[in-house]
């Protein structure tokens, strides 16, 4: 495997978590970088690989907290390569979907500065594998949406226009239960449609729960950060495929 | 790391091909197992870890030639498993994304054989990484789909009713660029649509395309597997959120 080289940024998925999780590559990079800048999500188990005298820094945007903005990550991850450090950005899960990897991408091309992306098994394909829950299928549907009930600018973006024409893998569902299920319901999922939710992935606080979409206004509150899973058992039916 | 357990089945997701993609836990076990059930796409790089006394065997089912019926690939891995070998069951990629894995987990559950599934790095997101694409961002859509042209029993399903609100990657396209132009057209896409096409994904015979949606049709046709990837670059203008 080849370490990470001097000069050069590598934007590295961490995986859901825990470090059996984690690429090859990611061990490889993570290992040998002499600069780290991760997320929030990113585990300590994930963390404890860097090497002792590389230089670890969190650049997470906790919760609204924005006292790191993304300009000043742009500028650290240009400024640390263009000092001769191997710098790797870490991300939890994989670091092409959701997160702000096109900002950061246009500011190292920007910047002229050499990099990679090296991909990771994002937290839905691991809740999955946790339920042994098939994310496509014959009875449920053949397709899989990846979406956010949180966009930029902390705007609520409900769920508008997500139908059971694909069963859904829904990141940062934020605290209102009831509101993603009326929002779903409203949409024509029905009520017997499978849930699944897990918190904490990959860390000792990992909780798991399986619900229909009826009973998830009911479900208590879960710790952030959550995935939810949702299989559209009537999909096939109800589509025209 | 936790060795392959006799008695025991393990879906596995074997990642895009490369061995540097696999994860930690998929590398322990398939080094450990001594039983590997494998489908065609698994790489020879990835298939040689297997210990030196492992029964390799390849299960798939290529192109059609349903040489390996479903069922059989169900008795064998219960068979295995019940005569004390640690099992492991290896799929290109993730293995709860296509493939037959709600099948292979009824037959798991029904035989009463203890499983788990081990998530992996689906080609999608290793083709993204490979371009650099962010998969979702804020110029393209925040919602990302998966789908593929191949169902079932053989037919093509179209794309019908994927429209440009998420962007796609898209699975087992088959060979009819200009059915796939014409369809993503009549569903709203752009001519402009970003496409990236990738062939062959993590093997020395990897081949990668960039084109615009308007172009796709004169794009010669790619050896299989192919993965492509649409960047829906006007869903946030067309669409409400």
């Amino acid at each position: 495997m080849i370490a990470a080289e001097a000069g050069r940024v590598y934007l590295v998925g961490a995986g859901p978590g825990s470090l059996d999780l984690l690429t090859m590559r990611a061990h490889t990079l993570i290992s040998s970088a002499n600069c780290l800048l991760h997320d929030d999500l990113v585990s300590a188990e994930v963390l404890s690989l860097a090497a002792p005298d590389a230089l670890v820094r969190n650049v997470g945007k906790r919760c609204g907290k924005k006292s790191i903005s993304q300009e000043d990550i742009n500028t650290w991850m240009t400024q640390y390569a263009k000092a001769g450090r191997s710098v790797v950005r870490l991300k939890s899960g994989d670091p092409l979907l959701f997160g702000r990897a096109a900002e950061e991408i246009a500011a190292l091309i920007a910047a002229g500065v050499p990099f990679e992306a090296v991909p990771g098994v994002s937290a839905g394909f691991a809740a999955a594998a946790l339920a042994s829950l098939p994310l496509t299928g014959r009875i449920t549907s053949s397709r899989l949406l990846f979406a956010t009930r949180h966009l930029a600018e902390g705007q609520t973006s409900g769920l508008a226009g997500i139908t059971p024409q694909a069963n859904l893998v829904l990141y940062m569902p934020g605290r209102d239960y009831a509101a993603i299920q009326a929002e779903l319901t409203a949409n024509g999922w029905s009520g017997e449609t499978d849930c699944l939710l897990v918190s904490s992935l990959g860390t000792p606080a990992q909780q798991l729960v399986r619900c229909s979409l009826r009973e998830l206004s009911g479900v208590s509150h879960l710790p952030a950060p959550v995935v939810m899973v949702f299989l559209a058992v009537e999909s096939k039916a109800s589509q025209d495929f």
